[in-house]
């Protein structure tokens, strides 16, 4: 039976309870705005994931590079300050309909806590810290991780789950770029190695634009790196990249 | 660049992060020993997550019931007197082998964090809280649910999805009953609804017993609910129930 006395009974001890990150998100996304909606939308998003000094330590990853994708439990950090909402507005269906927070993957939760399913490639130690090298994600740069934990297939692969609302066709919209982007992007990634071209197709791919601010021939912004890609949407399934600069 | 001055300014004010419960798990499984060793396992295992009075609200589950699964992001809360532990013997490849926590789903890890994939049933209202139904998972009575969310076929369902050490054959062990707990199952059912008999199937059938302590005609005892089930393993791969009668 439920009962208020067995709630406060069962509660003792948990009612703030703290925790402490284990790692911080080094990620090409700089801003919130833009970030896919959802982790693997995006596969060539990379990154890094450092362990803080007090769990950087190789015994507590023996046997993780078995597994090639992992789970990252996360603070979506900078929706904090703007407190959880009952019910959000998910991107599905245009943004029009209202769901509750527990049946979605808003930021503005309780407690504030993020999941996402990553591609592990790979673990690297540099100086005392160990980096866990993630591709396919949704974080934001500067995220503090608060846990780790194998992808396992046969419990975390579900094959008769249903999508609810999110039933969703993943077409992505087509890109193109002035001749000056692509010329930025090759010289960008010659110096830096990372795949800022397909990055850019995969982001704006997949529509960043708030639901309701699609106006064709609009401009909006956004940060990859260090360098801001600007955008319009000149037909409803086709952007174009304007230009692309260094941010500072 | 990784920095200590970096992660100081990153990391300032989550340094320590204060969570608080949600809501609460009401479970078939009474105590640690048996639980399976993740969700899914145990089909039949039934219980309810009971939402605390500040998250006891319709709106904050609206949509929730077009998924048919929910991730449960829930506190250890067992575990957190034991401390947590760099690496662990997860029960594949008989518990000989350690791993790494991060690459281990064990409760005994930074934060005590747990996560699980359950079956939602439905939701319901009692007096003025609301209850997720929930089976096929693997919480212990009286744990603390810090979050609740949609399981997402299109991101989480990784069918590219390696399973590290954790690749693993699931062929469950054959369980017999006495003729006397087959008769207290039966009558148990009648009163309570609850699917006792299939419960110690699937749950002594996926072996509970430590990889330690597999020495056949050893008895073992586990709670589902509120019946205390003894047990031995006649064979390898069989596992007899002696008895089945009310704990306390």
């Amino acid at each position: 039976m439920w009962t208020k006395e067995f709630e406060k009974e069962k509660m003792n001890g948990f009612a703030a309870y703290t925790i402490q990150p284990i790692g911080l998100v080094h990620s090409c996304f700089s801003e919130k705005f833009g970030i896919p909606r959802q982790p693997g939308l995006v596969s060539c998003a990379a990154g890094e994931i450092a362990l803080l000094p007090e769990f950087s330590r190789e015994e507590l990853l023996k046997e993780i590079s078995g597994f090639s994708h992992i789970w990252v439990s996360f603070l979506f950090h900078q929706a904090i300050s703007d407190g959880w909402r009952p019910t959000v507005r998910p991107p599905w269906l245009g943004g029009q309909k209202r769901v509750g927070v527990f049946a979605s993957r808003s930021p503005h939760r309780p407690n504030f806590i993020g999941l996402s399913a990553v591609r592990l490639e790979g673990v690297e130690k540099r100086d005392k810290t160990f980096f866990l090298k993630i591709s396919g994600f949704d974080m934001l740069d500067g995220t503090p991780v608060i846990d780790i934990r194998p992808y396992l297939p046969y419990s975390d692969k579900i094959d008769e789950a249903t999508p609810g609302y999110a039933d969703y066709d993943l077409k992505p919209n087509r890109v193109v770029l002035t001749a000056e982007s692509e010329a930025f992007c090759i010289e960008y990634e010659n110096r830096t190695g990372r795949k800022l071209r397909k990055l850019i197709e995969e982001v704006i791919g997949q529509d960043p634009r708030p639901a309701s601010q699609r106006k064709l021939h609009r401009e909006f912004g956004m940060t990859l790196w260090n360098v801001n890609c600007r955008f319009v949407f000149t037909e409803d399934d086709l952007a174009e990249i304007i230009s692309c600069e260094f941010i500072g």
